[in-house]
């Protein structure tokens, strides 16, 4: 069902670390990130913001960059190696497959190497940034939902099982996975030992879905929403609060004021462990929800931040979940 | 705006009491109230099962009584009043004003008295229960969301205005309202110091909307939410989690396996004094939502258990909430 | 055990509903209930600063007056009545048992009434005050613990049967108390429909041993304690967190700069039916914990903030608790 | 400061296991595990009972073994390593320096390694073990404080700084450290990418001075405690609960009926980057309090489990913390 996974991977990417969205206002969303989500920022100049989350000692997890053009699409997804010479056999690897590879010089970043998986992905490899005191018990410094840390990203791709099999190549394993009959649909890959760097589920892509920071408490999840709404962002819950089936946490979905999408989750359970099978899901659609909670809008399965100047591919069969707008349908025509 | 209140009603209603629902199959429902809600049977026999919360000292707060013809109908709500002398006065005021009033014997309860309100609510009045011990911190015998004590009634009523002005001369105080231009749409109304015994709100009445328990925490409402789905009540799950503008409590709905529904939220502040104004929440409709979340659905506004043997009366103008089936497809049409 | 309670009093006290302390550093103590505890600033000038919880929407429940010759004294424990003409009664009451009672202009408050107990307690009563918003869902104003409204006053008296008697007269009931053989040790009084308006504790009095802020959740007492800490107030958490036998809410126990004695806890159960028994604690000690934790420090016992200019009187024996300094010496005598 | 650490070490240890405890009565330590802590019983018999944490997908990280003659021992502390070659490379690892080092067959494990570190800590290494279901979203079967995950021990060494140096040769890494001058009295070490796997804390070693278990939320941090005092383990309750600085987690610390010491906490932040300095904290002692919170008691000090058959080396220099027994004499001669 699911593609091969390498356990001794060409080099060590170790987790998920950080993301640059382009925004049409800066000082707009700052204010959201700041205070509704409660992340930090660590520095900020005219048209860079650099944010991370309580509980992050590295420079940044989220990087939104001001875009005159009009914000809204994202640069890159950035994942972190272990060692420096890591980088070195990632830029053979992703040369030797006639994938885009180059060095480029990023602030308070390492050695830093572009890198863009086979449909296009644009990904960004370092192995360390500079670093920032942990904030986690700084009580007085926090605000909004009090985010802890960066976790993963989900995004699109027009073949799922395809992008998967890449992935497992670099050793991302999956913890679960939603399929349909023999038909892979969402793959939840990771590599830090928690369920999940990275999701990739089946629609024109790459897109990036969304990327989601955990918070530490039940009560977190309604304080996005409560921050949200109070800060004239109420419109901005887009899913939730409700609970997921793969994984099993609470989660909220927020569109950030350029429509980005970003969750926060109460965290993960342990992975590590090979011998531990991948939970199967079966569903007909991408929903991920437990066993309550209405479906998901269809823009929230359709929908997602484009990557800069990179073409999206519709998949073969385009996807059909139930969304909210179906499902409120079908229950009236009863 | 709106009607008065007597400050020194004829009788002193203290707090509203319990419910008496008719259900279709006993051992179903108790499942659910006992292993979802996490009520405690304190007594039951084949076909009336008495429940009440983990902080409740009194015999029940709600009766489930088996009903061959089908369940779903409400048989009355009761009240307490302080003294049992309250119930001869309640019964000359009553009858007075030429509404049903009649002692009945009613298992567990002291002298009980059944009466009417001018829409034919149907209410059940005592001054005393049985006592058991309150299980609030017996922990190893709590389950599903730790429910903690009944807390108000939510009804329709063909005129809120009128119907306000009759718990007005009652004692019932205001602790917030909603309302469209001069027109009271809902009503909050209360006697025991917090913010609820009573919501009135306007549509085909009379008729119980839900019946509310508190909870402790924020977690236990989506603990109410996990265990419904977990046991197979989860298309139960009919509203939130979410949180209400009015009164700012975090709630989800319930419907049970009759359709009743409850709810449960984390509780109320405290009112008392009597020179608070009422809070007044302008809207066309009578959502209850606070600044984030989506509409409710369509029949949670219109749905409602009847009461037994009593017709309901539409209102002059039928309510035109904003509903989620409306909602998305106003949003589609843009 | 208890002396009789008078559920018909002569004027109608209906909740606990401010204090008076004096402080030596005004900026210092506004400092530690603004931003450990999370009380708003409803007002304040050179020399008064008014604080009230989230939830409250009088104008104030802590009234802070800067006192050049120390501070740590309390001027006067103030308590609602329902009517201003309960203030009349009140009065005549206290005239006729001959102990003091006279009136005075309070800024902020209605007519108020100043009264002693027959042991010198200094007692303030109003029926109204200035009102503010409540702010309880303004969640981007809150800070520390999010402290929500003022629920009890615990006064030490000589002799506990005595006073419980007084304010047995005044319509206080017991919702719980802890007594050794015949001996009455604690009263928990109530006049709201919660467990507690005024406790009750055998010691030399009269003199205010703490009073006591509602948080909404477990995490809040922790909350109490972190920014405490974080803020330089460390040393200020006396007890717990922990959770009391007697009405099994969970609390924490800080010393203001003053040395005035503060708890925080997760609220109460309902009260208000007269059919339910008072619980009874067999306790050798006034200890209040439940089933786990340590004793309390011989301080917490013993000091408590003196009424200004009222001497205190010692019990007829000296209260001997099990305090924690003689619970390790007797663990280690082991 | 710290000794150095091999980031490329010669075999891959991912992660702290499961330990094996002796206790003196079977049922009984089962159901303080099972009804307090919240563990599940994977499998028993006779002899032996194998438990796991809600959200563990391995067989057992706490084993019971009755022991006819007392209990109270533990047997071996497990680790994980990532693939079944990284065994073969221990056990030469180990046999090159002339440590024990033995393959053994242990039910429900794959190829199993029983090795001792230099001052003889009885460790048991493994690449599989048999699997389960996990539990975390089966909430109907949860119980006590819904213990999540075994994450880390604690034992104790006669020398921190030397035990530290060995356990970076395996790749430890050091999270937060304690020393007091150029001392290193405790080294948090960690190898799965939260802070800790290994807390190594100068005393008479080898002894397991804790192995503690993730929970979820603060809540349960009380819950704990609540069900230690509700089923007659009160007295368990040996710190707590209460909020570390290193580290930051809210904690309480229990002692199950052999005296086996158990520690909940909500767990941790993220590690992994190799460019993070370990947090420093200056102490005299081997506190980990943060900024409030009584001292530990002395035997929270000094009480620790022997290994079977290891005889314990005491430091050059006996630990003189500040005990709460210490701290009580010292505030009461002021």
């Amino acid at each position: 069902m699911l593609p091969p996974v390498d356990l001794r991977p060409p080099f060590n990417i170790t987790r998920s670390s950080h993301v640059r969205l382009t925004v049409a206002d800066l000082a707009e969303s700052r204010n959201f990130y700041v205070n509704v989500l409660g992340l930090v920022v660590t520095e900020e100049d005219d048209g860079t913001c650099y944010l991370r989350g309580l509980s992050e000692a590295c420079h940044h997890s989220l990087v939104l960059e001001q875009d005159e053009s009009g914000g809204g699409s994202c640069k890159r997804i950035g994942f972190r190696v272990f060692f420096d010479e890591d980088l070195d056999i990632a830029y053979d690897f992703f040369r030797a497959r006639e994938l885009p590879a180059a060095w480029v010089d990023v602030p308070h970043q390492g050695r830093t190497l572009h890198v863009s998986d086979p449909i296009g992905t644009p990904l960004e490899l370092c192995a360390t940034m500079e670093t920032r005191p942990r904030l986690h018990i700084d009580f007085e410094l926090h605000k909004g939902a009090h985010a802890q840390r960066l976790d993963h990203f989900q995004t699109f791709a027009p073949d799922t099982y395809a992008l998967c099999a890449f992935y497992g190549e670099l050793g991302f394993r999956n913890s679960e996975y939603i399929a349909h009959g023999d038909k892979l649909l969402s793959a939840f890959m990771y590599r830090k030992g928690t369920c999940l760097d990275l999701a990739i589920v089946e629609n024109a892509g790459p897109a990036l879905h969304h990327f989601a920071y955990t918070v530490s408490e039940s009560r977190d999840i309604f304080t996005a929403c409560d921050f949200a709404g109070n800060l004239g962002y109420g419109d901005s819950v887009e899913r939730g609060p409700g609970r997921h089936g793969p994984g099993g946490m609470l989660f909220a979905y927020l569109r950030d004021p350029d429509g980005h999408r970003v969750e926060v989750f109460n965290s993960h359970y342990q992975t590590i462990d090979t011998e531990i099978e991948p939970v199967r899901w079966d569903a007909a659609s991408l929903s991920t929800n437990a066993r309550w909670g209405f479906p998901a809008l269809e823009k929230w399965y359709f929908e997602a931040s484009s990557f800069v100047g990179v073409p999206r591919i519709p998949p073969a069969e385009k996807p059909n979940p139930m969304t909210l707008e179906r499902f409120l349908l079908e229950q009236s025509a009863h």
